[in-house]
């Protein structure tokens, strides 16, 4: 059996809370504003930022005077944040195009900085593979915990069908269908979005987005990776519509390098399970599908996940269950003898999982910080738990580190080579650990 | 503008209804008997029996009889029955694997023959492809017109999807989705079915009957070929289950060759447009999925068909519809001045089709006959309607031919040369005629 798998964090004040140092926290706008802030507010017992990096001093300033951060300093210096030693954790919160030529230098500065124990990183990790590569082996040569923002993990909904799973409630997974749908890259683009979004090259396209956390997940779920694949993607709308804040054409259209659709299959390692992905770039058209749509069938149940819009990390979902559950069968007792089968023994249960007021973008989130805690505190009064550990694999526990993240990267290398290749690909290698390290 | 679809076959007594001379009709079972004998029933104005082959005498003089075929002679011997003028098509309904060995020498024989026009060959078309093109050149070199029983291409679903989307209601089409349960290939294998389905060559496995069926349905709506695809088959039960006829396990098992799972993807010709097509070998346990789905999405609007059966061409469907129709934008009058739009204009409609009451099983192969007769008879009254045609195509009118169903038969064994190669193909050649006729 687990441990409670729910956070143990509590709301005393602690007296060593862990400090944080940001970099892409900004008062006015963002991704660490909107989710990364109420989080730590929401877990100020265990985390306090302590330091502001913005190479705009006044910029530093005024989000560390807004924001009311009243322990943090700002930076405007990499090497000197980076040496700061009031801070335990590192949160780089900067789109994926800027990380590498952030990260770098920053883990060389924190050489020498002892108190650094935490680096975490914003999906999608870097630009491309070969950024994530250098970036993995460098925090690793450094020795730092990582932490990579694939929070999707963190969700209710994957945790309750990774739990359904593992527990046996739907016998050997046969058959996986994924559906989503990628609203940004289709016929229009809103003049808010910015250009590098649609341009190849920046980590924003839709395989390394939509479908890296997708799959991410589903292999979670599972607990498999997978050990082949292909894929064919396309760019069938090279250039977008603009439109205004309303929505109204605006009579230009700019170009789009990124792919609008991605067709992916595989198998699973674990059962040579066949796995069918595919994700659409374009408005939620799609009339009698839902946007999200991910059906795992068993050989004793199906469990279907579904959310009205393609982002599974960050949107609402609903899980639908409907099996025979394992425990429903009879177990052997302490002295050997056959429990009583129960009365619904061999019945079909069905399950509606939803939690109707989860607000996804910042839930998954602070689940994610919850586990930072739980894992630095040791919330859960866990034996022997190391200092640190290279990935999370398909543990319940902890959270998604660097090693996560570049299996995912791998796979959207292999999906990117199998399409140009025109070739069904064998990605066990992804597996492996960098072999310098 | 396309002339009416509906079939205009009368009931009307007539003179000389084409003579039909069988292979494979038994009084006591089998699809023939299941199917075709009925359509025919109903058209006795247009077909009439006059022969019937069966190796064993007494089995086709006791098919005469107790089906009352007052018109018909018994033949054991293919020669005598090739050559009889009192035959104007021959229907070949016997499973695939026997087909090669009977229309070849039936051919041949038949040359002496100038009274026969018209040669039916049930799907699957020969065990492989090899065969297949073998008896497509040899039927051509005959000269005769052929008929192959892709019927589902005439049941009212996807024609009515075909012609939803032929008249430019949903848009430009941008992806497709399609899955399907194919129930044989599962678990478990009732003592009723024959094992030759579960063995590999018979042309019975899933990827050629309901892959096959499906996929032209699917070119057909779409009235596209592809140009690439790639697929990975599966046979992850080698060995079923063996049921007795009220489902309960007989504790034997029996060896499955044919595969269980096959993932397909690929892209139109026309619009490059991804298609994901899944197929799935097992009970329908999907609790969450309908067991026979194709999702096509366009530009200005979906189509949905749906079904409990994963087989379209014999089982009865719902399409939905959704989307901006264009004879609400304004068309040009005789005049040149644009027609004022209807105050319809831009409003998007919602269709449900569906016959409650619709026997696919029977309605598709009796709409076969009635294509037929309509272009026997030319009861359209179609000007210069040609004596014969290579094949169907994308019409509406007329039916499937052997060269429909080579092009599918062709598909299918790209599809398996994909899944062994380890490559995506282009297939745009599988539309070539072959180079010797």
């Amino acid at each position: 059996m687990y441990h409670n798998k729910r956070s143990a964090v509590s709301t005393v004040p602690n007296e060593d809370p862990i400090r944080v140092g940001f970099i892409g926290l900004s008062f006015s706008k963002g991704w660490a504003l909107k989710t990364h802030r109420p989080a730590i507010l929401q877990l100020s017992s265990q985390f306090v930022i302590t330091a502001v990096y913005d190479e705009d001093e006044k910029m530093a300033i005024d989000t560390i005077e807004r924001l009311k951060l009243v322990h943090a300093k700002p930076f405007t210096d990499l090497e000197s944040f980076s040496t700061f030693e009031n801070v335990d954790m590192i949160v780089v919160s900067v789109q994926a195009s800027q990380q590498y030529e952030i990260v770098m230098p920053l883990l060389e500065f924190s050489r020498r900085n002892s108190n650094l124990k935490y680096l975490f990183i914003e999906w999608a990790f870097a630009s491309n593979l070969q950024q994530a590569e250098k970036v993995y082996q460098a925090a690793a040569i450094r020795g730092l915990q990582t932490i990579i923002a694939l929070q999707g993990r963190k969700s209710p909904y994957i945790q309750r069908a990774k739990e359904l799973i593992h527990e046996n409630n739907i016998g050997e997974i046969n058959s996986i269908e994924i559906s989503c749908n990628a609203c940004w890259y289709g016929y229009e683009r809103s003049r808010k979005v910015a250009n590098g979004m649609f341009e190849m090259g920046n980590g924003l396209d839709l395989v390394t987005t939509t479908f890296g956390h997708t799959i991410d997940l589903l292999q979670y779920i599972t607990e498999s990776y997978f050990s082949k694949i292909n894929a064919l993607i396309f760019n069938n709308i090279p250039e977008q519509m603009l439109v205004d804040d309303l929505g109204n054409p605006m009579g230009r259209t700019s170009p789009k390098t990124v792919p609008d659709h991605l067709l992916f299959h595989g198998c699973l390692q674990r059962g040579n399970v066949p796995v069918s992905c595919t994700i659409k770039g374009d408005k939620p058209t799609k009339k009698f599908t839902k946007n999200f749509i991910i059906d795992i069938h068993g050989t004793r149940g199906d469990i279907k996940i579904e959310g009205d819009a393609g982002f599974a990390e960050m949107s609402n979902l609903v899980l639908y269950y409907s099996g025979i559950r394992v425990n429903d069968i009879p177990i052997a007792s302490d002295n050997g003898h056959p429990v009583q089968p129960s009365l619904d023994q061999g019945k079909e249960f069905m399950e509606v999982y939803h939690l109707r007021n989860y607000d996804a973008v910042h839930g998954n989130v602070f689940r994610l910080y919850q586990s930072i805690a739980d894992f630095h505190f040791n919330t859960k009064n866990i034996p022997n738990l190391p200092s640190q550990f290279v990935m999370q694999g398909f543990e319940f526990e902890g959270f998604p580190t660097l090693m996560d993240g570049l299996i995912i990267r791998r796979l959207i290398d292999s999906v990117y080579r199998s399409n140009s290749m025109g070739a069904t690909l064998d990605v066990t290698h992804i597996l492996q650990f960098p072999s310098s390290v």
